[in-house]
């Protein structure tokens, strides 16, 4: 940690940690409207992915993708969104979000503005699903750390 | 195109595009809030990241880094965002958003709900930089289309 101030993403104190590679971990996010949104978090406290050496930026991507593929099987969004803002914590994370054309903010962003209700049955489907995305991310995320 | 629908990121009626690669391109978003808001685009209209082979994630990904390096030089923001939504068009495309802590919305995401009136002067300082950018985009992107 090459800074002051203490940071919760460096601590690994953010969602259920479900596997931590040498140069990234992975959490689940608790998250009432997003079942299933999990984000990748790089170890080091590094702001932005162009302050990353070019092998880096690629591990950490590839974390990202395996992620992604993961949380698509199982749980099958109509849409994933991938975003990595940092405005509040400058310490990369990238979110991975599966999106339903019935979520809550759907097509919107999900900071913009509520669209709808929550639909509860749907979401205690994807609730349903946790278990198995928890165990798939433990058991299939492989995690290298060379440069 | 490999769908029905007319989409205008296939069609590449984007914001002001400066620069084609083979398998991508970048356009300049016309945003009040947000000069220097950048977008990198799949030429193809494929949905999601992991529908694309690694080799080809690998060349989009090392596009958006080209323009956040070029958009972090010229329009020294605070943050870099980078996005990849497609809910409303399903067609891959990233956000390469230049933050500043005194933005509408910021700390919040572009989609948040407003913090801020817009600072004037300093969107007419930001606005005084795109002939910068623009040409630095057109003339310092580099496109390869190997797989």
């Amino acid at each position: 940690m090459s800074h002051q101030e203490y940071c919760h993403l460096c601590a690994k104190e953010d969602g259920e940690v479900l596997y931590v590679a040498l140069k990234w971990y992975v959490v689940l996010v608790r998250d009432g409207h997003y079942p299933g949104f999990c984000r990748v978090v790089w170890n080091e406290h590094v702001k932005e992915m162009t302050d990353l050496s070019p092998a880096d930026r690629q591990i950490l991507m590839e974390a990202v993708w395996q992620v992604e593929s993961i949380v698509r099987e199982v749980m099958k969004p109509y849409k994933i969104n991938l975003v990595s803002l940092g405005n509040m914590i400058p310490h990369l994370h990238w979110h991975v979000i599966p999106r339903y054309q019935t979520d809550v903010q759907f097509p919107g962003a999900i900071w913009a503005r509520p669209q709808r209700d929550i639909n509860v049955e749907e979401l205690d489907e994807r609730e349903a699903l946790l278990p198995l995305l928890r165990e798939a991310l433990k058991t299939r995320l492989f995690g290298h750390g060379r440069d």
